[in-house]
């Protein structure tokens, strides 16, 4: 429905309506941040609420952390933010502005070289601002936001805004390990504000400067120590259930898949449908060194196809890397894991180192460290791997915005032919679940009632009252706001409970009971 | 019962729980932030949850906010804490370390000089690094984290971190106006992160770097037009009642009074005990000039009686600044008032226009800027006045685990002396409701059974599922927890459908039906 919408479109409801609004808009605005005003906060609230109740709240194999934006920058050493997390730039030397350097040739028409280790200018570039063909060669620009630490702006005070929320989490892995009664696999959650310095913010909120990420990062353990365990590791092929529990001997990409299923089950949950949502896996270059695989979950943004999600097998790699520069192991142990492989003897054994070394070696991996990462699992220990699902907050709430935007035209009771804009947003995550209206406002018993249930539904879900205009009107706004449901109370209310709910989506009104619609709400609200 | 509580007895459990870890821990930590672990992130997600409720959803007046944490650094200007948001700071020349003027003076024993627009060190004074007496005079240093938003790292480029929430919401006023179909007296409230680069964070997580707050800016009218509509002003002495709905003739002050009502409410609400919350009312020089009174709601930390959050009237000051700094108009349109104003006669005008400018000259204001603010209210505009309750999200929750906290020594029921460590939550804000154990768990029945009863109950609770050890050991984790209840799953539920249920305050058992069970937590969690 929402497939000839443009952006602009959508921006100018959400500012009518006060879903989002420019930041710092007082003052001319502020490029790449974003408010959300009164019905955009409850949307965000409603999507944050959502995802904490299905991938932490729900589940007994995952707990939450809430973390500081701001971290020791050894963190981003670690993670390697700190050196690569970078776009090349050149200055202009002549009018000393700063251009992105691949945009920069992209729009005169040439292509940005690329070496090994660098990127090259071809001749004759120039600055579009000047004109000036004094440029700087192109220096990678860190993407995080620095500020300084206590009271003085040097070197050694150097912090970064987080450009991710995913690194605390293993920050705290070992003290998470030691504290939450888990045994992996079990996943730990955050939701929270990242900050990247983009070049070029685009897309109304979707590439934004500053932004919430909802991550989880899902500890399994290595298919290794799943062989010694089960005798076998489950593989796709084994065509294993990914909608039920999940069972111990899954391997790696079963879990991946799992999550994916997982995930996607989620966002067509919350009302956005499979047809606008896709799968982009990850090829050749565009996967990170020690990604095994990733996945896109894509949506179908009025400005095109774009990522909603992305789901990665990262295997040991962040988990080893803060292993390596903090000095502390990051092992856990595993009982189970123990007294399977203490059930071994000793051709079993060697058996199994042989089959880990073939494997691994096949990889370009060392016999050396194969043989230290079995004898550890021997031992019952080894760093767990990761499945990690991390999504936008802000690019969801535009997701499920642009979805729910709608311009129909209809025939009135009068047989007049009428348009309206409304917002068809899943009742889960509409900001107001309810509009409560009182027939008239003149009438005190009526208008008492309508009170009552206003107060009652009040205490349960986000209700709107509204007493002004006729309710045709009434309706109209609340249909813009995406409110799902409108309650009138008239006189028929005040002889038998009943009240009138219209529904937004088929402009449909029905008579029901009071409790009957308590039911209704709850079953449908969820 | 925190009384005798140390904070690193409190800060021990926090940690060994996973309520609280000191941020980047892996890297020897980073002073003045701190994370929330498992159990802490869930106490901290219920203290917001309340408050939201509380002060948005289940009131009709207040709508929310989520503003961007870097904004446009104007507004930094506007509101005054671009200049004069700062710490005296003096460098010693010789080793370049640097320290807070009045600190150094008091640890020397001497006092820094005050002027009239600076400070200066008496002679004498020592670097406390070096020994060096080559210092340079006290510059103001802001408390504002800096950075720099867009490629260049320039003065024209920079932005802060938002040191409040609150300045977002007087930037967007005209925005959410325009929007969210409010009349004054309305209110906007925000919850969300802010930063300040103390120079001495301290007492565990009170005074951190990075802090999450709760403010609500309830706008009003001024006292004159609330005079201009109802005639008269209702005042303290008139004994309004405060706990009932709010009446259109409360003047500034009665708002303020129902505000710390309203919010003292809430504080025994969610378990602080009347006895330590106290009010400190701000005087003299502790009064911002505009501010006409605060009041500090303070608590009884171990460290001593500190303010967990500030209610301030801050007349019109705040949108007035920003008025004049954006060249902007923040008036607002009164409908009511206007027609009020139209129902008086030339006479009555100039009488009210003459108490007015008397009123205005008294408080030194001007003659002229009376007349025209009065000109303006017959017109049905002016700038709403502003109460501010604005609290403190981490030494709420640092109250509430204090308070929680205790050790008990109780006699078992074989007549044994055991000493117990119970954090006593109340049930709204305890991270998990309800503990659900399996009395054993190799009857594969009753397993089933306690299984069941968990699924049903972790759909509107959160609740945990223990089935290793003693019962008696499950308790007491739970009782470090903070967890209210226990319920306990045996042979006899497979019969009769009741379960054990034990009261983590009391250690007492009880056997109830599930549907009991049900309403129980219904009532009491709320």
């Amino acid at each position: 429905m929402n497939k000839t919408l443009d952006l602009e479109t959508l921006a100018s409801l959400c500012k009518r309506r006060g879903f989002i609004f420019q930041s710092s808009e007082l003052y001319g605005g502020i490029n790449g941040f974003w408010d959300y005003g009164p019905l955009g906060c409850e949307l965000k609230r409603n999507i944050k609420d959502a995802w904490w109740k299905a991938v932490v709240r729900t589940r007994e194999d995952v707990v939450g952390l809430e973390a500081s934006i701001i971290m020791h920058p050894a963190i981003w050493k670690a993670s390697g933010h700190a050196d690569g997390f970078a776009d090349p730039m050149v200055d202009c030397k002549d009018c000393r502005k700063r251009f992105r350097a691949d945009q920069l040739c992209e729009e005169q028409g040439v292509e940005l070289i690329k070496t090994e280790a660098t990127f090259a200018l071809p001749d004759g570039v120039q600055c579009p601002a000047c004109g000036s063909k004094n440029l700087t060669p192109p220096r990678s620009f860190n993407l995080m936001f620095k500020t300084f630490v206590g009271p003085v702006e040097d070197e050694t005070n150097v912090a970064w805004l987080r450009p991710e929320t995913a690194q605390a989490i293993f920050a705290q892995f070992s003290n998470i390990v030691a504290t939450a009664r888990q045994k992996v696999p079990f996943g730990v959650a955050q939701m929270g504000k990242s900050f990247r310095n983009e070049i070029n913010p685009r897309n109304y909120t979707f590439r934004s400067r500053e932004f919430e990420q909802m991550e989880l990062e899902f500890f399994i353990r290595p298919d290794e120590a799943v062989e010694l365990i089960c005798g076998h590791v489950t593989q796709l092929d084994d065509k294993p259930d990914l909608m039920g529990p999940p069972q111990a001997s899954w391997g790696w990409n079963v879990w991946l898949h799992y999550w994916i299923e997982q995930r996607l089950t989620w966002y067509r949950a919350i009302g956005l449908p499979e047809a606008d949502l896709e799968q982009y896996w990850q090829v050749g270059d565009e996967l990170a060194h020690y990604a095994r695989a990733c996945v896109d979950i894509e949506y179908a943004f009025p400005f095109g196809v774009q990522e909603l999600e992305g789901i990665a097998a990262r295997a040991d790699f962040d988990l080893t890397q803060h292993q390596t520069h903090s000095g502390k192991h990051m092992d856990i142990f595993d009982e189970t894991l123990k007294q399977a492989a203490a059930k071994l003897d000793d051709p079993a054994r060697e058996a199994f180192t042989r089959k880990v070394v073939t494997d691994w070696t096949r990889q370009g991996k060392s016999e050396e460290d194969a043989r230290a990462f079995v004898a550890k699992l021997f031992d019952g220990k080894y760093i767990p791997h990761v499945i990690e699902p991390s999504a936008g907050t802000d690019r969801l709430a535009l997701a499920l915005l642009s979805n729910a935007y709608d311009e129909e035209t209809f025939t009135d009771h009068k047989g007049k032919t009428d348009t309206r804009t409304v917002m068809r947003f899943h009742p889960s995550i509409a900001p107001i679940k309810l509009g409560v209206f009182p027939l008239v406002k003149n009438k005190p018993e009526l208008y008492g009632k309508a009170r009552d249930i206003f107060a009652q539904l009040q205490r349960r879900w986000n209700c709107f009252w509204d007493e002004s205009g006729a309710i045709g009107r009434r309706y109209r706004r609340m249909d813009e706001a995406g409110t799902p449901w409108c309650v009138t109370v008239d006189f028929q209310t005040l002889d038998d409970d009943t009240v009138t709910l219209r529904e937004r989506d088929n402009m449909q009104q029905v008579r029901l009971s009071l409790s009957d619609l308590v039911d209704k709400l709850d079953a449908e609200i969820g």
